[in-house]
């Protein structure tokens, strides 16, 4: 599989999971079917259009690109159908989010590098496009980001962003490179809550 | 009334709008002038520099364009100036925030089209212009976004920019859709209240 | 001293400053080592990565050159190892606060003008650059930003900028105008406390 088809996989599975996450979250506040989606598609788009602003990807992916706005409506219908099994779950907020941040930490990296950029700012993008729906998501709802929460949050991201830009920059990078960097920062993620 | 200075009247007549919703929801916090003069600003003129980067227009007319800060500045004067006036108006903030609404969603639209940009990018861009003010009035203010609470917000907003876009993309755009759109936002909008 | 060299040096003292009064906030919110470096950077880049956005430098200087973030890590290492001492200065968020405005107002308004941009946006990206960092912080620690209290903050910032602005568009300017406009934010900030 090429460098880019992987990424707009892992692009599109991240913005599933945050759209979850976000979905989760505006309707444990009773948010109508559009605030829910406002919230739904800003976790799961946010973080990618400041990549993108970023690196000079205009107009954002996020925006530009159907695919992101129907996984984001797709999630909302998925969380809203089968709310009682997606409660039931432990912590679905948290779980969603893990996976969301695995997934983004590694294509964002990913997309910085494709873009020409140098490895400071795939890690800094990698880890702002993992952190950065979580952080939209916690100010639109005034509640703490849990960003700031005693967790391993912010770190977990930068260990993926690490792993995949260092395989990548030192030439180690494999098909398993990518996974890798995904499993530590959701085993990270996952284990401190 | 050729289309960019149709977009340029639209803009600024929101700017105006936005400013005196921000002015008014300031000088109900009790900041001081330039408080005043930094929300009311913020409000009119940050949804429109968050469109501006997004489709590539360096630097934001919001910046670069001295009337924008001039209709910001006459909107604070005016609304101190008469502010027993604008008080007397039912909830002056919710008013003025549904005509900003309305107007940005049609010009946010409009400046993503002329720019070259897919329907996608100006419906959804469009919607950002014209909600993105209140959020970040909200925001700046620490008080619950509008944009959650249980009304029609974003949905009125999106309505404008879809009738906009799909008449334009369609080639069905007349000297009177763009006043459609605006009156079906500013209509959904205020019937909500 | 030329221009960029003076304002690479203003631009790292800013970060310095404003990281060191990110980290004091979030150690007094008990936040852990990586909370502690995520606030401190955001504050310290914050306001430089909208002003770089804004004018097209792209990627941000505070993402693509590691000097910025070393300065950030360095002042969280600072603030972690004397915070007795960083403690007792009075009110030492405020004080590293008004110095970082100082710098950034001076140092944001120069880097707009080196890209050709107008006195406008120079003057309205050095104010952003200086309150920015602050507004994160204060956003991201969910609590009043400081730019909101009754103190002359946006207006000590504006002030900065508009004498360097000034200095520099009217051909004023000297090897002590940035000095002087930075005396004059700096100062203006510090009595108002």
């Amino acid at each position: 599989m090429n460098d880019h088809r992987l990424f707009t996989i892992l692009d599109l599975a991240g913005t599933f999971a945050f759209a979850i996450s976000g979905a989760v979250a505006a309707k444990q506040r009773n948010l109508d079917l559009f605030g829910i989606v406002v919230i739904a598609y800003s976790v799961a788009c946010g973080g990618g259009i400041v990549r993108d602003l970023c690196i000079g990807a205009i107009p954002p992916a996020g925006l530009a690109n159907w695919r992101y706005l129907m996984v984001a409506l797709v999630a909302v219908l998925v969380t809203l159908g089968a709310y009682s099994q997606v409660q039931r779950l432990n912590q679905p907020v948290l779980l969603f989010d893990a996976v969301g941040l695995g997934l983004f930490a590694v294509s964002g990296a990913q997309k910085a590098l494709l873009y020409g950029h140098n490895a400071e700012v795939a890690i800094l993008l990698g880890t702002t496009t993992a952190v950065g729906g979580g952080v939209i998501r916690d100010v639109l709802l005034t509640r703490v980001p849990v960003i700031l929460q005693r967790e391993i949050y912010a770190s977990a991201a930068l260990a993926g962003a690490v792993i995949e830009v260092g395989a990548r920059t030192l030439g180690w990078a494999t098909d398993w490179s990518p996974w890798l960097a995904m499993a530590v920062c959701i085993g990270l993620r996952y284990l401190s809550l």
